[in-house]
């Protein structure tokens, strides 16, 4: 490993446009502006850039615009079940600031008991112009920590009892069992049980609320329901009860794909075809739902389409892009979408 | 929302001492030393910096130091098959440079089909001390181009072909394989197919090379080997072939967890039963391993241990640590561990 050019910073703004022979104001307009370039003239510039090793100082930058154009996003050892949504979300978030000029710096808590860790300490030692949070739950203690501090913050979640108060953009949950049972009640299934978690969980609950209201909308009553933790065995176990109790659904929404994959595994114990003989439907559309057999019909949440919802509220927050007034809090909730498959439709591929 | 406390910054490293009745010196260590100083202080200080929303110049430091303690990782969109694993990665990354002090710093390619696309860009916009490469293969393009710019740079991933100009940090995966063949003799198998991707991957080609060479170390026969890529329907013709060829085996180790599924899904189709007529393995140990039915005995990969190992290199390349002497490139190579489960044993859980 040769010497840190960085650190060397030889090549300077005006070696640059000579090199080029461009103005710096083109030089500038290159590091900038690119989109205000023809692309042969950005083409000469980036060689010249990459002929002398350029780096501006981004630091000096930065102290000039009082702008990190970094946006904080802490990874949380996965706490409600997401099936690899939050992992999809980070990929998203990273493209969509990516195209607005910012740059996402992921950071791990240090204590995951506190539900502050991370944040404190970036703000007592980074510069981060924004948060995205993400899993907010009722009476999240980083929103007011965020907020007291007037650091830019949206979440991907709502911050469930105080949604009037914060930024925030999410899927809208009930709407996506909601589309299950009309999937269900399209497909001539009558009698539609649930299968959700132990009741208290925001998430979980909102996911409840959307199959209930929906079969009230058909006129029908709601079929039995019983609660698993996200855990395999367990919803097995529950599946079971639920498929063998006294008014046995033909068909089971459940609120994430792994309690959707228990059933499957308690129908094929009981001798009986899921998809043909029961209908089964899962949340989350995770990679596992298109590699079961038969694979499963589950609620897709459009992760890009909530990352560009984060990105366009932070645009309005951030001092780099001042908006007319100060924007007030606001909610965005996105529609999400059933993916049939033939756990639901038994001759769906 | 009320105004950015980052632009006010009204407190300072003098009124956070006084507030704290400590002095400088103690709330500089409470920044950047916290280890040195009694968790008493270091709350005392700390609730001082809360009270005053001191928030020191990370800027005004990095110019002082050189240092941007930030470390790139681009996370593209996934090319090579990798069932989360670089997802898995990423927080263990995460994670590891936090507890070294080091941000992550994650960015999103803005042209897919340029190798370079992201890392010009951040070279040229940004302070990065270093970066984490992923999905490295022949030739490629970037570690060329962060060696030549001096940038400290280690990959999660061989440079194949180039194994001893770089640093990195890589799982063996002709190991894993092995492990799989031994388990699959352990347990009586004589003969023993391969479902692999077509030759020319690095990553696969070095898996088909464990499976070969442990069956020469038992004294046995290679089995049957078909290929067929990372796509499920694929893999279930492919599985169909080799299960129904002149010598069917009587076991097939997997180059990734998709192909396994596929040879599971041809089986059942087959009307045999997976774990009890035929033994599989996969790699990977994906979250949809532990959720089939049964469940799927794979090659897990000790992402943390990898990472953990990542940020040691990267430690000893960094200007902010410096060694006695340059450090020559170097390889790590960790050994990953098989998981089993029904798919190989039919009681295991």
């Amino acid at each position: 490993m040769v010497g840190n050019a960085a650190l060397e910073g030889r090549a300077t703004l005006e070696s640059v446009a000579r090199e080029a022979q461009v103005s710096r104001q083109t030089v500038s307009n290159a590091l900038h502006r690119p989109q205000v370039l023809s692309p042969d003239t950005l083409a000469r510039v980036q060689q010249a850039i990459d002929r002398l090793g350029y780096r501006p100082n981004r630091n000096a930058q930065s102290l000039r615009t009082g702008e990190s154009r970094l946006i904080g996003l802490r990874v949380d050892p996965v706490r409600t079940p997401s099936g690899g949504v939050l992992d999809r979300f980070l990929h998203a978030l990273a493209e969509g600031s990516r195209a607005h000029g910012y740059q996402l710096l992921v950071f791990a808590p240090q204590a995951p008991d506190d539900d502050l860790s991370g944040y404190r300490d970036l703000l007592t030692t980074m510069t981060v112009d924004a948060f995205v949070l993400t899993q907010t739950h009722h009476d999240d203690p980083r929103l007011a920590f965020l907020a007291e501090r007037g650091t830019p913050t949206v979440s991907f979640g709502r911050p469930w009892g105080a949604e009037d108060d914060h930024h925030w953009v999410d899927v809208d949950g009930a709407a996506g069992t909601a589309q299950a049972v009309d999937h269900l009640v399209a497909q001539g299934h009558r009698t539609i049980g649930f299968l959700g978690w132990p009741s208290g969980s925001d998430v979980g609950d909102d996911r409840r609320r959307g199959w209930q209201q929906a079969l009230a909308r058909h006129g029908l009553q709601p079929g039995a329901s019983l609660t698993a933790r996200e855990d395999l065995a367990e919803a097995r176990a529950a599946a079971g009860e639920l498929l063998t109790g006294p008014t046995p659904p033909t068909a089971v929404v459940c609120a994430s794909d792994v309690l959707a994959i228990g059933v499957l595994h308690a129908l094929r114990r009981l001798g009986r075809r899921p998809g043909t003989d029961v209908a089964v439907t899962g949340f989350d559309d995770s990679p596992a739902a298109a590699l079961l057999d038969p694979a499963l019909t589950s609620v897709h949440q459009p992760l890009e389409q909530v990352a560009a919802e984060v990105v366009r509220v932070l645009g309005t927050l951030l001092p780099a892009r001042p908006v007319p007034a100060p924007t007030p809090p606001s909610g965005v909730l996105v529609e999400p979408s059933l993916v049939v498959r033939a756990s639901s439709v038994p001759d769906a591929p």
